[in-house]
């Protein structure tokens, strides 16, 4: 099914974009609801444009709901999000080869913008649901081109009234599994479990300066906002370094942008992770004196239910080589970490990732390890269902 | 004539923005062609895109011809080209309300892309009327949307098979002048006489990394081009000073852009000019190191003709207050470099700016430091062109 995927919304370089509500990313929703709709699942769209795909009826009885997302960060890979969707309507054909009736009802999710790659906030679909993002501030989110998340889902015929926290849909979801690619280089077998998600947010950084003509303004006369940023990322290095997190100046974005002009503005964003949050903010502390700085994000620690982390472990592994799988965090954020932190019984499967490169053309999981997944992924989802082959 | 100019291509920051074959840029041009026809002067656009506006006929003999350009950089002032272009026709109108009758042609000239905003190379309409740019090259000139030169100037009904050195006009200018405002606060007096043009150049600086997740790749695991980017822009401000030159990195575009992941490629540019060509070199050298550097325009030292030069400062300090206008040199690139460089006699006259600011919304000259600019341009019209009142 992945390979199905392949073709959409590639870029020349062999990576994706599939940005919220772009055209390919309307392609790959068209492509959930045929999978559903080949496995007659009651599909809909809830009223923040997530997708859901339910096998019984969880407005019965609050079912199993596995998944994961179908954008891409902007020239991303593959496997993030995809496999996760994938694995899903696999996992159900594998229960259903094997004539198993769940006990409960199994929902396949598909959670819109999880990336944030076009109105710069991640996990928009989950956030919304949970009530952890406003629907104002969601409406009003704005593209580079100056498009708001309104007018976007406006012109594909979303209502984005309509935005917000959504009770009725939460309420169906019992427990929530999500399936991912590793995105480091942690995990060993095949599959393992997540422990917690890293604290981690976003910031923005604007160093502003004054324009000047590059090749009459003496080096005395100049306000350069570039040398200030260019201390900053050698400075957020350091500090990452000397403090034991992680921290990326990955998007920049320069007015006028001429190169015979000094600058104006540089803006700049800053991605901080660690292990504790206390590391994280000290860092942004440190880089903040100065520019103007606005916290875009702010995800504090989601550490997973312990109880069901270590019984999925343990179904997991049983289900591959008899062992349990292995348990480790993440410095990624997921929509299960947004779930979670609602109060939702949440658990991560990773897949495992040999280069550790992610967020990257270059991402890839050996076929032998994303069946394995699948494999691990139906042992779960029927051992939380209940019910009998 | 500067205020009916004010409106267009004007932003909301109170910037500029007349990119070469932008609508702004046709609007002006369409502005110059008016201003032409209410004047009486035989007007023209040449092969390359530069419009001409004669008062008698330069295939007769050839003539003096004055004038500058009307595109902007991004963000940019209203006084950088539009004020030679306006002054020009000013001068024209003294003339003649004096009564002038010219021995030889005087024309005006507008000439096309002179900032390269939009396709990265300057001086693009005079570049090709001398032969110092080929129309191959200037047809692939390819703007952030990826399109190319011919592409813009076909879309706007002219033929770009047409570029090229364009001899028949230019042995129809037996002198240029071309005004401008200053662009730095070396000049004291309301006007004056550049003695050069430094060498100056623009390198395209690739620094290649390998893209990765923000959140999950260790630090040690990392190629993050942003730091050596970083580290560039602070070493160049360095060797600047050291050497004595100017040197800036106003232009930066990233791959992929992503606030959450390391970045695969950040290309930059850099400007660098000086007195003299040894140290200009010298720091892209330093600079070299490492990246991938292309240069993309280099043009070496202008001294404008001494003589010319000098007696243009008598009679412009003459019609003004009576002793010989200030002669500086300019750190910055223009048209009549250009044609000095082509063996075309030239000169340039600056009007004062007081804040030295430029490229820039903030760019800003005294009404009565321009009408000095009229005065004196109207005297050096009238003693080169010869003639009687």
């Amino acid at each position: 099914m992945l390979d199905v995927l392949a073709g959409i919304g590639r870029t020349r370089t062999g990576g994706y974009r599939r940005d919220a509500w772009s055209p390919a990313e309307l392609e790959l929703r068209e492509w959930f609801c045929q999978e559903a709709d080949a496995r007659a699942l009651t599909r809909y769209e809830d009223r923040n444009g997530n997708l859901w795909a339910w096998w019984g009826d969880p407005a019965e009885r609050p079912g199993v709901v596995t998944g994961s997302h179908l954008d891409s960060v902007r020239e991303g890979g593959a496997f993030d999000g995809p496999l996760g969707v994938v694995s899903a309507f696999h996992a159900v054909d594998r229960l259903r080869r094997d004539g198993f009736q769940p006990a409960r009802p199994l929902g396949v999710v598909c959670f819109t913008d999880e990336e944030g790659a076009r109105f710069g906030v991640p996990c928009v679909g989950s956030r919304l649901l949970t009530g952890a993002l406003t629907p104002e501030r969601a409406r009003g989110l704005t593209d580079e081109a100056g498009v708001t998340l309104a007018e976007a889902m406006r012109a594909q015929g979303r209502d984005p009234l309509s935005l917000g926290l959504d009770k009725p849909t939460l309420r169906q979801v019992a427990v929530f599994v999500e399936l991912h690619v590793e995105q480091g280089r942690a995990l060993r077998g095949p599959v393992g479990v997540a422990s917690a998600i890293w604290p981690h947010g976003r910031w923005r950084f604007d160093f502003h300066g004054t324009a000047d003509h590059a090749g009459t303004t003496a080096l005395a006369d100049r306000d350069d906002p570039m040398l200030r940023y260019a201390q900053a990322v050698l400075a957020a290095r350091a500090a990452a370094e000397r403090l034991g997190v992680v921290a990326t100046f990955g998007k920049v974005q320069v007015v006028p942008n001429n190169a015979n002009a000094v600058p104006s503005l540089v803006s700049a964003w800053l991605d901080a992770r660690g292990a504790r949050e206390e590391e994280v903010r000290r860092l942004v502390a440190e880089l903040s004196e100065g520019p103007e700085v606005v916290c875009e994000s702010w995800t504090p620690e989601v550490t997973f239910a312990p109880e069901l982390r270590d019984h999925l472990a343990t179904v997991a592994g049983a289900a591959l080589d008899g062992g349990a799988a292995q348990i480790l965090p993440t410095g990624a954020g997921h929509d299960a970490g947004i779930l979670a932190s609602a109060g939702v019984p949440s658990a991560m499967l990773f897949v495992r990732n040999p280069t550790g490169v992610s967020h990257s053309p270059a991402e890839f999981a050996e076929p032998a390890d994303c069946l394995a997944g699948v494999t691990a992924l139906t042992a779960v989802l029927a051992d939380l269902c209940g019910g009998r082959t």
